[in-house]
């Protein structure tokens, strides 16, 4: 799937740009120091897989040191490598997250904000954003809601008591009943606890064409950018897929299995029941996970694994025959 | 639970019979040869458990031979041994699955269906389709999605923003909040991937007297038959019960456990929370699962399990001490 | 958290206070003997922990003695040990389960009643009792339900869909969307199954301030008091929490972990996805549960725990590198 470059505005309320200069000014008790800032207004907060132009990027220790300047984008980091890396844009901070939260939180109102605001209209009791774009051809069920900026594509099916927002979902797709796409993801950092301390998620979700997504499943979406579930994917019921995640084409996914944020899928995999995948993982194309498996490293294409930690699954069945073999009689 | 003899078209629009002369020509080039078909009009699909007249049967290689003519029933297979036993009504195709797709769109619309059709009334704030049968003292609470030809016994309670479409529920049962029932089952092939790829489910979901089902729980609807739950099931939340699953009656299910499709389960079954039952498995009567179990095969009656795979309690207690004594000092 | 001592007939519509002396003749048949009883009226139910005026108190064999006169309270119990310890106001029956579902059900109506009553405004497709208690800040999305005695806080987000009945809800705390509160907790007798026979539960779910629930999870409300995640707690998505659980401030719960009945949880505890915690078990402060852990007994502050059953991380690691090396080649 091509990933679209979404304006961010389309769902989140933009409230106003802000100066560097008055931002730094507003949060000068979080900044150690920094050097040549940006003269111009800050519009938008990117990651680094994504960079927008006049935007700021946080940056911890795990940075490629890319070249920012073309972007007239200003870097806040809280590694001192980055900061001695760059001669001008940046600013070295003690709580990267908590200054992610606050500024997020400055620029654009999401659904975690209690002036987040959208206008409906009532289409057979559900509740669709006049700002969304729905294709004439789609078919809505009932009780669902569609939220601001969602886009829906030619001759999709969303079915009753179905919640989307910051969606985008291509043609001829199936949602089915009680899911909910486009939620929160599940950010925070372990120091700042509870519901105001959450990272804001001003990401989207990304399914292509002729994806199935069962019933009663929650789809989180990207923390900046993307979660992806790419064209042909099938999902069952019950899944839970994280922030950030990236499934690619063809895969299918049994109920109850849930993947972890920023989890990348490769084509064709098929993943049985109640799998559990960790958080940042990659797992390449072809590959089969068995039921009930915990993934927690990365898995190269075409295997096939089972078991948790998930290992290959010859070994898998050897062990537990083995097991058998030489302890209870 | 005596299964019921449904009628397809209360809950499925039929579309039209079809001369399966007329048939065979649309599918001319899926079909490799056939010998004496049928003269009359299609109206139906079968499975072998419950064959209907004027229907077709598909048939892979575990079919048991029964003489079907005496309902008219057209055989389409796509296995020689199959082939050869019949001597009139059978036609031999490659892609069994994908003429079955075929054969049930054609027949009939189902809600994975852009054209869909019901209708509905609202009352408190619920969505009553008006070709539903719902006892007088029946208690719907708020936001519900109930479909076309769905029937609800005396005295039960359907609780809020909860989805229930091609279900016949029984008297004094209790549905929960934001439960989804009768949905369509997780079925397709492997080659085919994708939302219009998936097989239709024309079946229905039996829910018996007295049957407790918790909050956010999915129960998919049978293929072409039945997905069961039978008189005084207790099930707890956010369980997953796939199609042409039958539970028999005193069953309880804790907290997120799992059913794949077709398994059978026994009466006074007992099953933990977060267990996992594999497809087309049979669980015996009296049997309990403790909680967390992989259940991959068949389990006999009066036993009790543990595990992943699940094996007997005892075996898999004596090796978890016996790892605790033998490892890590 | 400071538990409050709720009003139950702000929840549950009280029925009739019953002289127990009229109540002992209506259920004679299930009491074994009885001396003293007391001469009021019984107007509610009690457990031990936080005893009421004018109650029935029902008390299995874990009955810790404690001098109930002075809130005028009847005892019930099936134990001799019980019965006998006390002088007055006590009564022996065989069936405590059966007569404390007969009492509750005599005394209150709840929504497993079909003849529960409460009355709605229609705010924004969204249905709010009149008799709940919301602060005019709350934000409230499309398509719930909010039951009579719902007190939610200032600042709070409710977002769509969601079930919340029988619970109170601190200030700035999120509620994701699809979610249900205050459900019906899984209690009951394995001899009387069915949906009839079910406990009913006429306690509440107290929720903490700052607190965020994430999408599609079930929060079932306690038995006769309180389900509780206090302050600051942060759970994900399909999170299942069971009656009469209790969450310390600054816990973080991964997706679709499931802790069962009565479980208490200390601060500060972190639990990975996936986890299952048995029931009446307790977690120390400051633990770390390992993603898909089954957690089968008590566990000490700071303990760091993974496997099923969950043991010390360091011994989990070493069984594996052990089982990794000794056995398949």
């Amino acid at each position: 799937m091509k990933t679209i470059d979404f304006n961010r505005s389309d769902f989140y309320s933009f409230k106003k740009k802000i100066l560097f200069r008055d931002f730094s000014l507003k949060y000068k008790k979080m900044i150690i120091k920094q050097k040549n800032i940006i003269n111009s207004e800050i519009e938008d907060i990117s990651s680094l897989d994504y960079i927008r132009n006049n935007s700021i990027v946080f940056i911890n220790k795990n940075f490629m040191f890319k070249n920012l300047k073309k972007n007239n984008v200003q870097i806040v980091t809280n590694s001192d490598e980055v900061y001695n890396y760059h001669n001008s844009n940046v600013t070295l901070v003690n709580d990267l997250n908590a200054l992610f939260n606050y500024t997020s939180n400055e620029l654009f109102l999401h659904d975690d904000h209690i002036e987040y605001y959208d206008e409906f209209e009532n289409i057979n009791n559900s509740q669709i954003s006049k700002f969304a774009e729905i294709e004439d051809s789609v078919s809505i069920g009932k009780n669902c809601f569609i939220g601001k900026g969602v886009k829906i594509g030619k001759n999709s099916i969303i079915k009753n008591n179905v919640v989307i927002k910051s969606s985008i979902i291509g043609e001829n797709s199936i949602i089915g009943d009680n899911t909910t796409i486009g939620s929160t993801g599940f950010g925070f950092d372990f120091k700042n606890r509870g519901a105001t301390n959450l990272h804001p998620h001003l990401g989207i979700v990304l399914i292509g064409e002729n994806v199935r997504i069962g019933s009663n499943c929650t789809i989180d979406r990207g923390k900046l950018d993307f979660t992806i579930i790419d064209e042909n994917c099938m999902l069952d019921n019950l899944i839970h897929i994280a922030h950030n995640v990236k499934i690619s084409k063809n895969c299918c996914i049994a109920a109850q299995s849930g993947i972890s944020g920023s989890v990348k899928i490769g084509k064709n995999v098929t993943i049985g029941g109640q799998v559990g995948l960790a958080g940042h993982i990659e797992i390449g194309d072809n590959v089969i996970i068995a039921a009930k498996s915990g993934v927690t490293k990365n898995v190269a294409d075409n295997s096939t694994i089972a078991g948790f930690p998930a290992m290959d699954i010859r070994k898998w069945k050897y062990n537990i025959i083995n097991e058998r073999k030489n302890r209870y009689k």
